[in-house]
């Protein structure tokens, strides 16, 4: 799987190869999704996506098809995700895709599923959607790891369906998609029970699967339909989705790959392989955006806030995928900050609204992926830049920020400008906001900045109130640019990733973090362990008839 | 490395090679040790501990002076850290002894060091001890990373020392030792200029190391020692420690090394090759045990509480270091259990008494240790156990219990006994009891155990109140645990780590819980990086002339 391979994660349900989307189901209140995998669908070639085992191109479609309901049918409240093979929910990624796959692949793809699970919750948490896994058959490993990220799981009792993470005993790897650590901070399974749980490759069904709390719900095969019914219009309540409203349609991308870079029409992506540097620059809208809800409906998926964050969204994908050995991202922008903040204000004014209230979601999961993302990251705040409320969170995103100070030239000074976007409405997946994690909760420094809200803030004035790292004037701004960039293009990749992880989740833990953090440090050693990975590694030979052969130190 | 080898963990300051510690200064409140690293006295051969860098040795020692200032030396309030060496404080971890040796002996290396330093920490928690690292000179990577584990840094403003964390740009790896951590949870130094320190190898110094928060004070060379003395009284004042006590000797252990095992007074291990097994047993006391301060003074290191929590941690020591092919630690206890509520009773009565605080100071970071252990622990509650009060800890602490159960046989049936010692006076470093995280704080259920207080309780009842896992009768004991052991002896134990040191922590997170958590599961997984352990990678060529080559995929 070394050959050059590029990742689309642009898809629409006409192309869908294993997943069907239905929306009509009870006033269209509740939505199915029904997994079933296209077993000669593989993303890449080497291995049969058997028994509903799926592997990035199926969770790109989960993906894909989770923001379309998100946009394009506000009237859904419950999504019920439920197997559409026979005796079979979900059997978990895939393991042959697994033991061919690099290192580099392997973190990639749970880093995405991740994501997507964390998503389902983020939806459920701020008033959107709400899940329901109607769990109608086996449900293993990522199986039972996407059931978990669901609001609730019903499991049928037909005497052999068992919800299991048989990832320790079979393959020597960790429940690695948020499995370990919803089973705590989630279900609050005991962690004894856990134990026997993920050791036991059979599973737990029926009864036992309830009194464990590993699912919340069972229901004899004739009663589970009804029963999923009922949970998912009582989940339905709880959602704020509106019963009347026009979906906003997710149009494609128009985006234009050349040998480096992408554009969007609000994003573009500039690689530099000398350097190994690739430049991010997001601009501002060029024209007047709408401020009331009528103007952002007519907009729709051109309003700048919602294309800008799907262009974004994708760009940032594309480069984590398909680009790995570029490890800095310069993070710049462009335009008129005008126009950005009064985009700002129409969302802060509007998010009690169904569109405005997603958009904000997309962009809140779209800037938490710039904070997961292996890579350094150093915006540059330059002359014609747009540094401004939504957009400064790139600056705010970033590991380290660069401002240009010009303080002979008052009026060509880049300037950042902060709105209430900042203070709140697009927090960190640990449920900060990205200022309130630079100044560690700190009052005193929060309201400094909130005390300059929407003013033009010159370098000199920035770095005064904490918001930037570096002020250099012109005469040193190339040079320490070009030397920051150089150091870091000189050092190890991995203690950078390994560093950057630390730094930027700094104090505040909880499940999602804990996923990130915990869960998946933890199985990127295993996965670099010759016990999983080496030769006779329990992932590698799975499946073979060969046994595992495991060096049976404890480290 | 790879010849055996076997760490001894009991020291003395009469066969310290590398500290001096120093205990009347200031009318006995405060103490001094001076690292002074003897470069030949390394703990194995192949390098040596120049420039007052450390290995596991030095650190032995540190461990056991600080010990003995907490039991020998009672007075003490303030520990003075310093540097015994011309213009170096430390320069931390020895790199040559990194780069020579095994995984397994770097993570536990670090592990070890880690507790160490978070000892430090917790004894100032709890009214103990205070540190004051005195930084009289440079000052690099784990050299920093044992300052910042003091209540306060002072460093000397000299133009030239500087405090650094060199790891990542010189080394390729992180600061593992809790450097990362403790930079933004206990200095909130903000993460852009954290990010700029950490991957500056040169460090800063003066003035700018106190405006990053990096030091707590800075002193010129002239005022440096009258600056330390200043601090070290304030931050005496914060002690509870006594002025005027009779310090408790800390004598040898007595302990039989065999083959298959040790055995001390209260503490037996014995080895179990075939199975893979080590059966640690602990022994309740066989004589009645003082109640009242004078009888425990009397006692001293023969106080039973002390001298099993001595013997155990030493114990916990030798199995995680010396014999780290055994994967599962059975837990069993012997003796009479109202013996042991007895010392509960004591230890909770006295716990204000300085030696009953340091000593349930020493229980709590022993059964800690467990707790951070990378091996599989079942508990083993039969027959003549003796799992009451403090030592039913052992049973909470494990990844599962099995308790007999003989229904037909009440006198000889094992029973189980809860004391107050189990609701909050032995934290977990989550600062949980066991018990609260056993039942993610659900009042009901810690209620119900909490009015059991005291009881003997069988297996049916310990199995309802969920404080175990299973109650299998005589029939299905053998087999049970027989078939429990040989499926855990089957499987990957990279993946037991990982699966047992996510389910262990399963919620509440600290700054100690992340430094084993997240920054530790990083570490590892750079541990096992060739851009840091390959033929070139950046550990391996450290020193050498020869530049590290990395393969630039971002993961």
């Amino acid at each position: 799987m070394s050959a050059p391979f590029i990742v689309n994660y642009e898809t629409s349900p006409d192309q869908y190869r294993h997943w069907t989307l239905e929306t009509d189901v009870q006033d269209g209140s509740i939505a199915t999704l029904t997994m079933k995998v296209d077993e000669d669908g593989g993303l890449r070639e080497g291995y049969k996506l058997k028994l509903n085992s799926y592997d990035l191109g199926v969770d790109i479609e989960l993906y894909d098809a989770v923001q379309r309901i998100r946009f394009e049918h506000p009237q859904v409240r419950t999504v019920v995700i439920t197997g559409g093979r026979d005796r079979i929910f979900c059997s978990g990624a895939n393991i042959f895709m697994l033991g061919k796959s690099s290192h580099a692949w392997k973190v990639n793809f749970c880093k995405f599923t991740n994501e997507t699970r964390n998503g389902l919750e983020d939806s459920s948490r701020h008033g959107g959607l709400k899940f329901l896994a109607a769990v109608n058959g086996a449900c293993a490993g990522g199986g039972y790891e996407l059931a978990a990220a669901c609001d609730e799981i019903l499991l049928v009792d037909d005497r052999s369906s068992a919800v299991s993470l048989p990832e320790v005993p079979l393959l020597g790897v960790l429940p690695g998609t948020g499995g370990l650590t919803r089973l705590t901070d989630k279900r609050k399974v005991r962690h004894d029970l856990a134990d026997i749980f993920c050791t036991t490759s059979e599973g737990v069904r029926g009864q036992k699967a309830k009194d464990w709390k590993l699912v919340d719900e069972i229901a004899k095969p004739a009663a589970f339909a009804e029963t999923v019914r009922a949970h998912a219009l009582k989940l339905a309540e709880q959602s704020e989705r509106p019963a009347n409203a026009q979906g906003v349609k997710l149009t494609p991308l128009s985006r234009t790959f050349s040998d480096d870079g992408v554009d969007y029409e609000f994003v573009s992506v500039n690689i530099d392989r000398q350097a190994r540097t690739a430049t991010l620059t997001v601009k501002a809208p060029a024209a007047d955006q709408p401020s009331d809800i009528a103007g952002i409906e007519a907009a729709g998926v051109h309003w700048w806030p919602l294309q800008m964050a799907r262009e974004l969204d994708d760009a940032l994908l594309h480069l984590r995928t398909n680009v790995i050995d570029i490890g800095t991202w310069l993070l710049k922008t462009e335009g008129d900050a005008a126009k950005v903040l009064a985009c700002d204000a129409a969302l802060i004014a509007q998010q009690s609204h169904w569109l405005v209230r997603e958009t904000i979601g997309l962009l809140r999961r779209t800037f938490a992926r710039i904070d997961v993302s292996s890579r350094s990251l150093f915006a540059l705040i330059d002359e014609g830049s747009c540094f401004a409320g939504t957009l400064a969170e790139l600056a705010f995103a970033a590991d380290r920020s660069y401002m240009l100070a010009l303080p002979d030239q008052p009026d060509a000074a880049p300037k950042l400008a902060l709105s209430d976007m900042n203070f709140g409405l697009l927090p960190m997946i640990t449920g900060q906001s990205r200022l309130s994690r630079r100044f560690y909760d700190d009052e005193a420094q929060l309201a400094s900045a909130r005390t300059q809200i929407g003013n033009a803030l010159d370098a000199d004035v920035a770095m005064q109130l904490g918001l930037i790292t570096s002020n250099p004037d012109d005469i040193d701004w190339s040079d320490e640019i070009r030397m920051a960039l150089e150091e870091r293009a000189s050092m190890s990749p991995d203690a950078l990733t390994g560093l950057e992880a630390n730094l930027r989740f700094n104090g505040k833990e909880n499940m999602a973090t804990r996923v990130f953090g915990r869960l998946s440090a933890w199985q990127n050693w295993i996965f670099n362990r010759p016990n999983a990975v080496g030769e006779l590694g329990a992932l590698k030979v799975y499946g073979s008839g060969t046994k595992a052969k495991f060096d049976f130190e404890r480290v």
